[in-house]
């Protein structure tokens, strides 16, 4: 038991999963993966889940050092292994509608230091084997969470400077706040917060714009939206009829933008963690969707190499807009973790697109791209949200119609 | 890392494990189940494994907390299920070469204080979604090693009088004592521990006896052993073709005796532990080679309770000759754990037979049966053997030859 962080925050996190996270139903299975770490929140998960009428909770533990231990002693040839028996066994779960809790934990730059080419290589086998079994998640085949915990080296990556004890405590504040917890209800926070969210994409949908128009400090940004485009946040339904809330914490409302309809500058407003490497004042000049021409004041060489990966890298595959007034934002933290930082500012991502963010939900990957959905092995977030933008959508008719203003929503 | 223990100790039982007990074999996968409270253990053992030339090293960790949490909150439909798709994994995993490590360390009575119905169901769910994947291992289909790890509750258990810290400590080195880690070179002790093993049981194989004959205070036996029996004990080969060594401590020798050749009378000589209850000072009386009369000083009713499984409780499975001077035996400490126990003393167990201890490995459930070998849902070893037990071997001829005088191997 950790005596620096809150036990009571730490309870209504793991209440908070189950409850309003993954959403258990009675006589669900629940396979959760952590870091041992978390063990701690764990046990309060499992505990919640069975008093909530789970049948098995399987906890899949990892263990940061144990994965390090790969990368620095195991022959050359294990890289290009990954345990396919156990994804089998996972999706094996999945079919018989297993909810999925992840807890995030670990340095975001844990592997940061080994070698690049066995990384890349032990990435590319765990994806082609896990393949099957994350198709299950991104197709929202059944309901599933995601929340977050001050592991040890992520708290000194983000406080470098903080003793390690403070670090976890300032790293465990941020989580909780960001997550809704620091509150007397976080079911209710949570209960209205996806109504505000739900109140935002159901406008943005019934104003069906055709594109958005950004402007602020270094930025004069058009993004088309993608035809028949869907608005998405906060809880949504899985394919087994359970509404759930996928990622805790979330601010965010996007879509798909119309890959071949994005033009003019923009400027980054949040540094980028990029696989351990750190991307900031990113700015960049889009042609026809495209973009033609990119720099940044720190990583520019990682940035360039970024959008050379295929063709579909230089182009957007998601919109997002996040007030400046959110949670994540006022903290002020960069937490190198897409799940907090690409709710700390409105954000486009380069690459993949969303294949749900469609009306019609059965569109073939043909059908996607007509429509304007991009295609791409990445799918890289970075913030171009500030106090000091504003976001005007142009609607089927060409009137411009207030967004954002500076910043924050204008309804 | 816990200080009280002897890193230099803990190091030396992972190296252990990896070269002799499981004798991890370059390209191989390793699947390993331990408690998170292993997890300094565990890490070693990783490394080593990787070091070995493994390919994929899978921990899956368990928590007692974890466990009890679901016997304490789960509803009642919860007890007849088990994750059937994590046990179908494992089975791939084996099918597919993968060696198999299991650590012990959790308190044997771990279970003692919950609802014995949801126990034996939620153990009977458990054994159905296991079984093809146990088969495996029971086949010895592929290399496996079972070791272990002085686990808090059951440091207590072992030695309730002694503080968490000093019982860890104690329990710690009874643990790497018997194991043979309290050496220089525990490769050498294991590789000479190995041969002698060899030598008794070539003597034994070579002797052919038709039957063995106890005596000592209390004990007047006669078993018979199985038509065409092997005995076995030490490093022994898996059908994947590697040497390893299942049991990490064992001082065995063991055969199957004859189901229907047992008679006269013995005495326990060391407590049972069985499945949180202690029985103790166990006496019975067989008659051709089933108990006919049965007590105990201590738990005579879970032991009579025992007795009436099936029709094959009441009869051998197992018969295991261990000297008075083994390590295990000195440290004169009951562990409430098989692994241990049972290689403190000279055995017998109650019901199933051990169907690779026939020199023929092809036999039928039918073919086994005729030979004399029992069948039984269970199998509980127990303690016979002291320093003032004779045993003699009968040959074919009727000739008498001494095996053990007062505990001790006479050759």
């Amino acid at each position: 038991m950790n005596k620096y962080l809150d036990q009571n925050k730490i309870d209504k996190l793991a209440y908070l999963s189950i409850k309003r996270g993954v959403s258990l139903q009675k006589g669900q299975d629940l396979l959760i993966t952590a870091p041992i770490e978390s063990l701690e929140l764990v046990r309060k998960i499992c505990e919640y889940a069975y008093k909530e009428g789970a049948n098995i909770v399987t906890p899949l533990f990892s263990d940061s050092d144990i994965t390090l231990s790969r990368f620095k002693f195991a022959h050359d040839e294990s890289f290009d292994k990954a345990p396919t028996w156990l994804y089998n066994g996972i999706g094996e779960a999945f079919d018989n509608n297993t909810a999925r809790m992840a807890i995030v934990a670990d340095d975001p730059a844990l592997l940061a230091e080994m070698d690049t080419d066995k990384v890349s290589r032990a990435n590319k086998a765990n994806n082609i084997a896990y393949k099957p079994a994350r198709e299950r998640i991104t197709e929202f085949k059944i309901n599933w969470n995601i929340i977050s915990w001050p592991g040890k080296a992520w708290a000194k990556r983000v406080f470098p400077n903080l003793e390690e004890n403070d670090a976890i405590n300032k790293l465990g504040d941020a989580i909780f706040h960001a997550s809704r917890v620091s509150t007397d209800d976080p079911i209710l926070e949570w209960d209205n917060h996806n109504k505000n969210l739900r109140k935002k994409t159901d406008w943005l949908n019934s104003m069906n714009f055709k594109s958005l128009h950004y402007t602020g400090p270094g930025t004069s940004l058009e993004v088309g939206l993608a035809d028949g485009h869907e608005w998405m946040g906060g809880a949504s339904e899985a394919q087994n009829g359970i509404i759930c809330n996928p990622n805790i914490p979330s601010e965010e409302v996007f879509t798909t933008p119309h890959a071949f309809k994005v033009n003019g500058s923009v400027c980054s407003t949040k540094p980028l963690s990029y696989q351990g490497t750190l991307i900031d004042n990113i700015s960049v000049e889009f042609k026809e969707g495209k973009i033609i021409n990119a720099k940044a004041s720190k990583g520019e060489n990682v940035l360039l190499k970024v959008l050379d990966s295929d063709d579909g890298s230089r182009r957007l595959g998601e919109v997002a807009l996040v007030p400046n007034s959110s949670p994540i934002s006022q903290l002020d933290i960069t937490f190198f973790n897409t799940l907090f930082d690409e709710n700390a500012a409105s954000h486009i991502a380069l690459g993949q697109c969303y294949t749900k963010c469609f009306k019609n939900k059965n569109l073939n990957p043909e059908e996607i791209k007509a429509r304007g959905g991009n295609s791409s092995i990445i799918h890289i977030d970075w913030m171009i949200g500030s106090g000091k933008i504003d976001v005007l959508g142009e609607d089927q008719n060409g009137n411009m119609v207030p967004i954002f203003k500076q910043g924050e929503w204008c309804n």
